[in-house]
């Protein structure tokens, strides 16, 4: 026996947890117009559940380069291919306000990569996002002008994070 | 919406049910002696959860070759690189009669991949186990001796499979 978690159960509660907080999410947007930014695509399976759960969202996917499965890759008017240093401030001004729903899954078990990512997203993705997004990331983010929110039940704690924004002066 | 499970929610009630399956297996072949076959290292996170679980059992991993994160990667010694129609059959005489788990986690998306594989699983595993061992498996298999045993709870209906071996004649 052991305390810590095996690399099995890493990936079990992470996905748990991404799974009932995108359940809860799409719950909270219902009813507010704005599009979806998936960042990192991965194998797609997150896309794959995005545009099944949300068919009415313009959704748009972040990575460097495309290694998904066929059947769970963007059109290619969907994805953003790039470094997201460069990527995403980009995608920030041109989407500017207009993002409901952000889905940040680019963590990886390199603490250095985790680090520069999540500072890369705290620093980059908030001009983007429309009053009240929601932010859901594997990683802790500090986007200016979010609160930390509680993991919906079913999520363990720390498995995954939420953040709502709220923009200031409104 | 979608009847259809997206492809996390695949990946996500496999891993569930595989975790539940383990530690229902885990309990079960508590006292009785026996070594483990893990078939298919994959990044080795299945292999990292077993030696933490069963930290006194020799486990032997199957892959055709090492694509585990370096802290999951086997001793060379518990690997047993290459085609598994023609390791398995080797191993089943090196390993007769002493497996008490095994865990086949071969599947892919590829239906001719998985009912090939499943076959060479069905056929070659049995002179490999030890009398009441069972089998963990990600795909249907039809190893001669065997007979499905419901899935513990916590575990959906058909996203794994266990099945307890009996040597006929005892």
């Amino acid at each position: 026996m052991t305390n810590s978690p095996s690399r099995l159960e890493k990936l079990y509660y992470r996905i748990e947890a991404q799974h009932a907080c995108l359940a809860w999410a799409f719950e909270r947007i219902g009813g507010q117009p704005g599009i979806i930014f998936e960042l990192g695509l991965g194998l797609g399976r997150t896309f794959d559940h995005l545009r099944r759960y949300l068919p009415d969202r313009e959704i748009y996917v972040f990575d460097r380069q495309i290694d998904s499965y066929p059947e769970c890759t963007p059109d290619p008017r969907q994805m953003i291919l790039g470094d997201l240093s460069e990527t995403l401030p980009k995608a920030a001004v041109r989407f500017a306000g207009s993002v409901i729903l952000a889905n940040s899954d680019v963590g990886s078990f390199s603490r250095e990569h985790n680090s520069a990512v999540s500072g890369i997203v705290s620093a980059d993705l908030g001009p983007a996002l429309a009053d009240g997004a929601l932010i859901l990331s594997d990683l802790p983010l500090s986007v200016p002008g979010t609160i930390r929110l509680p993991l919906p039940p079913g999520a363990r704690e720390d498995c995954y994070y939420i953040y709502r924004f709220r923009r200031t002066g409104l």
